[in-house]
């Protein structure tokens, strides 16, 4: 391992924890943060950890203007024995750089990356909280920060890394959530963004959203940008049916994305023999396979909220109600053992926890640049 | 008009102006901005001028994850004769909120805007430069500031308009560009948020912009997302063709932005008696057009650049020149005659040129609330 210098400032004010039974999702965040700067002709500069703090940018910064912006999610847990976990990291810092190549962000040192996420979660392990269900949500992201007005790629860059104790992403819990599926407006499209992990997909996910919400849907099903005719993701997640004993899920176009989740419940699929394909999937043979009582199970896969149930999908104005609106017993074997697997409960046969301890962290802390 | 409550703090510490003969797009911004900020359950509230600073924002703000973000580009510009003109400024105000209905962000008032525009004008107006060509660009835009993650509308804003002096758009000034006819990559679909002017429309513009550049190419022309079929806009600009001496720009369908600058050559044309058509252009129609020889003109509009009159057109490997490569005789009346009823030396028969004086502006300077 390179011994990366990241210096290390620590905070004299420490911040009370929130109480882990109530953990909101994304609004408390821990002690301390970390940030890189990016100059053009000098490249990623200055790897520090600092107190957690507000970011001070002149009005015309690009961030503000262009929207040129990646960012990833993934997340810490504290095992029952006190030992720190992370879930395939390097996937994360990995496909941080496929977004950048899209956005004309220049790349990150992928294994620097790594190297401070681990450093900052052990300066701020006291906030990963241990209870059932909680984890520490870890948000790290690049903004564009030249303060210039004028469409072309930014010539500088902050990479900064914040973390947040969370419990459930809904407030429900595991429970199935009704979605609807899109018929109006759409996400992405073949040679738009969609793959890429960027602030425009999310603005412009909002509206069908919100009009979803307003009769009682929770998050919207895209169908493709030129047909309306292919199922894409859910809301910000991806998703998988069973049908007729089989797994499908949306093979990789360029306008979904490829997520981590979604890649390790196919891997723990394939590892259980249950037959599960990656293929184009038409809304039309939703509702057949449904029409026919064969639409099983459905599930959306995600970061945040791992893995999310389908009770109900409404399509034109028919509810298609999944598995009588329950979780189905796939959806829930594979929660079980994907959250077990994360959080040191379950064995791990594929080698995605990666445990965060001193003796394989930090090794500059010991050489002199940490300051109190 | 009503009497808005706008609050002014003026700075202490002016800044030296930029020599007009080498003004530089975007990079310089003047004495003072204008901010508002909007709560849920308040609306917008403390409109005021301060002095131009740095924006200091929580790390978890929305704005640098979720794209939620829109702005508006005009200009204020000085005759001759030392009055200051904006240009078709409501129309800006209307287009943001249009902007705003897409992104989920809250309606501003657009009296006050432009109200409070006024104000900030009359405060920096020693920075409109004079010189031929030069202007004061102006920059409102809203940016999404609830520190939260979590993919939701934001529930706190700010709307902030700041100033630029700038000379021409491109650094070689009105001289005809070279755009090639982008093939792979997609800017907006029919259901996305191509009509609305933010942040994620440009960042997903960037990368077909780079890859145009490297092979001598200033910009893109845009192929619709659904069939990569028919024209949309260039770049940042609508685009317009003349052929065989009738005038065609793409329909206004959902995708294209409704430029300010398009809809006021449209009425030129008009009111010119010159045939002008907005309809649906297949990129076949142009190759035909040019093989057939009445390819006449083309060029492109928009805020930043006025008129750009294009040169060449790259269609697949073939290199399609227009009137030899230089500028067009209808596009340079254009040119002459926009933005002489921009800057005061024409006649303006339409009505879009607003005076900005201190007889119709900043009432309330006058009523307590202005603070040195």
């Amino acid at each position: 391992m390179k011994n990366y210098q990241i210096e290390t400032i620590l905070s004299t004010n420490r911040k009370p924890k929130p109480d882990s039974a109530h953990l909101e999702f994304g609004r408390t965040f821990t002690d301390h943060m970390f940030i890189m700067d990016y100059t053009e002709g000098t490249g990623w500069h200055d790897p520090r950890i600092i107190p957690y703090q507000p970011i001070s940018l002149d009005p015309s910064s690009m961030v503000f203007h262009y929207g040129q912006t990646v960012f990833e999610g993934l997340k810490a847990y504290l095992s029952e024995d006190g030992k720190v976990f992370l879930f395939r990291p390097d996937r994360n810092f990995n496909r941080l750089n496929h977004s950048n190549a899209r956005l004309c962000i220049p790349q990150i040192d992928e294994e620097l990356a790594l190297e401070a996420l681990k450093q900052l979660i052990l300066v701020d392990r006291d906030w990963i909280p241990q209870a059932e269900g909680t984890s520490l949500y870890i948000r790290p992201f690049i903004i564009s920060t030249e303060p210039h007005l004028g469409v072309a790629p930014s010539e500088n860059y902050q990479f900064i890394i914040i973390m947040s104790p969370v419990g459930s992403y809904y407030k429900e819990g595991i429970h199935p959530v009704k979605i609807a599926v899109e018929q109006q407006y759409v996400r992405a499209v073949a040679g738009g963004t969609g793959e890429a992990k960027t602030g425009g997909n999310y603005s412009s996910s909002l509206k069908a959203q919100e009009v979803a919400e307003k009769v009682g849907y929770s998050q919207v099903l895209w169908l493709d940008g030129r047909e309306n005719k292919y199922v894409e993701e859910v809301g910000s997640m991806n998703i998988f049916f069973k049908i007729n004993g089989q797994v499908v899920t949306p093979a990789l176009n360029g306008s979904i994305l490829a997520g981590i989740t979604r890649d390790s419940i196919i891997q723990l699929l394939k590892h259980w023999n249950v037959p599960v394909v990656e293929r184009r999937i038409s809304i039309d043979e939703i509702y057949q396979a449904y029409k026919d009582g064969v639409l099983e199970e459905a599930f959306g896969t995600g970061t945040a909220a791992v893995i999310s149930p389908i009770g109900e999908l409404l399509w034109k104005y028919e509810k298609l109600v999944v598995n009588s609106g329950e979780i189905g017993k796939l959806t829930q074997e594979l929660y079980d053992t994907l959250t077990g697997i994360q959080n040191g409960t379950k064995p791990d046969p594929f080698g995605w926890r990666i445990e965060v301890n001193p003796e394989n962290t930090a090794k500059d802390m010991h050489s002199g640049s940490l300051i109190y």
